[in-house]
């Protein structure tokens, strides 16, 4: 079991992100142990979530931690901007460069292939945005998370927790997930079969597709 | 439906939280329509996770946002100094009397136990911490989640997010909370069966209920 390893974790903050696409992830990846776990930012400080109802802090600078070994960036509406952001996009090229692994949660996939780092690869990302990820020579693909070399896409917000548990047993060893996967006593018991877009009723989907889209639609400000 | 539900919903911040316990329901509760969701905590602010990793900011005192429907209180060690916080306590046998329901995630049955507020009720916890609340007058169960009366008490960490979902179906329509399952994609597929002790080997709970002694165990700090 290698439990000695020392990994670095950069999880990607930005306002209007969603809150469970990166705190999932975090639970797990955090509790790897030597793992150190950072949120970076453009600009360090305080990030609303997509609800305006949460506020987390960005602690580093991009530049502030470099050679991170897991990079991941999350969904949420205020990750658009970034599609068009040089300074995120240069940060992640490089961070790419040296990592074990690139990983989104959701529509952090998108940003993701804005840097080019889907091209050519399958991959995915919340339901309702799969379509987009072909503008960037990606793959869409319907799996709860797909691994393509060392690219790692997620689905939809919760999707990341799973996500996390198996890089958890890539990173370090199988044991080290299912004890953290016990810690956090992930037994999950939907209390509905909605989860996906394959199981839901059709008309809940049409209701759901409708509100990302007046969310996706909305004007891109800058960060 | 009743989508004009206006829904007060509280969620205690403290120093050493667990993320997911207050995060995992506040990604499903806030997304309830015209939801007001508020962080809270005695002394407003910058709040550091268990891990140190993570700063969240509880936005409001305490007696800055009166009267919530859902009053949810988290795990993490840090809560252990509430156990003995008469403020604490106070503000959650208030809360209590006017909420429709009054929950808890993994550990943070503890401090509604301490309140008072469990003496006769069937609760859950942290799977680990179950026999702690014989403590408080509980009968430890052994569910994802127990709804007892208006006492909602979830297992550990991730349970918050499927409690979250069977109160957004009780405090709106099961319709709302099929959709908010859709939109965070919540179709779990855990890469292990290790999530409950039940399910987990034998040596992986010793390791883990040791792990988590480790952490009761530490000093009681006031907060």
């Amino acid at each position: 079991m290698r439990e000695d390893v020392r990994m670095k974790i950069a999880i990607l903050l930005f306002d209007k992100f969603t809150a469970l696409d990166a705190i999932g992830p975090y639970e797990v990846l955090s509790r790897i142990p030597g793992a150190e776990l950072a949120f970076v930012a453009k600009q360090p400080g305080p990030k609303r979530s997509d609800t305006g109802m949460l506020e987390v802090t960005a602690d580093r600078p991009l530049a502030d931690f470099p050679d991170p070994d897991i990079v991941l960036v999350g969904g949420g509406e205020g990750n658009r901007p970034l599609l068009f952001d040089d300074e995120v996009l240069d940060w992640l090229r490089a961070a790419h460069e040296t990592s074990i692994w690139t990983t989104s949660v959701c529509t952090g996939s998108l940003v993701l292939g804005a840097a080019g780092i889907l091209d050519g690869k399958r991959a995915t990302t919340h339901w309702a945005y799969r379509e987009r990820l072909r503008d960037f020579g990606a793959e869409p693909a319907t799996e709860r998370f797909v691994v393509d070399g060392k690219v790692v896409t997620a689905a939809g917000v919760s999707a990341g927790i799973d996500m996390a548990l198996h890089l958890t047993a890539l990173a370090t060893d199988p044991r080290v997930a299912e004890a953290i996967q016990l810690g956090i006593e992930y037994d999950p018991e939907p209390p509905f079969d909605s989860g996906s877009p394959e199981k839901a009723a059709p008309e809940l989907v049409d209701l759901v597709r409708t509100l990302e889209r007046g969310q996706a639609a909305e004007p891109q400000r800058a960060t």
